[in-house]
């Protein structure tokens, strides 16, 4: 099985989950982050309200004269079985995709093993929804 | 070496977090997420009060009409020794089940190397606490 | 390719981010997380606005008698190519050594695949910047 993360624009979240869970996976972990890619110094203007804090650290960097600008994004991880990958991943890209900067990455990595801890199972049964 | 990644409940990292030091894991990093799952469409009623902004996506998410609901959890990531991965899997299990949806799941997955900043002690010797 | 993951200090994210910047390396992720290590008890002064909720997670936590502490840690991501792993792992040593406790970890992690969402291309020219 494969972790599939991929770190996205924040208003782009709620469009991913609903076309992975059209295909059939429900599943997914959402993690507020900030990245710095090419895009360096662009900034998203179009920040939900939830993201107060991270546009703070922005604000803050910028009065002491960073030049670094780190952009809010979301990180988001689903586990699938390796036959899936190329399914999760292709979704991902084609929701995602306006061909400007700062439209992402997705990173592909080994998982061991999966367990649902409401039952025990482990392996491929504990995996996606 | 491995490292053993849970989604669990927020409410349940302190009881998690004091059984993994009990039995010798001191070493944890807790990371605030959200996730979807089996469950969706259930919400934590017991939101403590670090997660006012997460619970704001929620309704901003109910007011947009959005179907799909993300629920506060807590990722927790320990890097333990191959030998030690049953043992932790089976603890977080233990302390996290309670046989309903929202347990959360338990992923495994390969680290090829630690390495302990303040030392630059790298491999087997960094990992844990 | 690899994951090179970094729990460091909040306040050093900065000057890692500009180090590896400096070096070729400008293609980053932040996390926001809070971390337990061997130096458990012991609780950073210097924390940001930012981590304002942290500090309510820590605040809550001491007055309900917890002894276990959580401190706010900030987690980077880098994916580099396998032969960049030294010089990257190298520099974020560099750059976050006090010889105190809490300095953090650093784990290097396999990746089977990288994509970039704007282009669409896969593999090693998806990696890095």
């Amino acid at each position: 099985m494969k972790e599939v993360i991929a770190i996205i624009r924040p208003k782009m979240v709620s469009k991913t989950g609903k076309a992975l869970e059209a295909v059939g996976f429900p599943a997914m972990t959402v993690i507020e982050c900030f990245g710095r890619g090419k895009q360096k110094g662009y900034i998203d203007v179009n920040l939900p309200e939830c993201c107060v804090d991270i546009q703070k650290v922005i604000e803050e960097g910028e009065k002491q004269g960073r030049r670094i600008k780190y952009i809010p994004k979301r990180m988001i991880s689903i586990v699938v079985e390796d036959v899936d990958v190329p399914l999760v991943v292709g979704i991902i890209t084609k929701v995602n995709r306006t061909g400007n900067y700062g439209d992402g990455k997705i990173f592909v990595l080994p998982v061991d093993d999966a367990v649902r801890i409401r039952t025990g199972e482990a392996g491929e049964v504990a995996v996606g929804n």
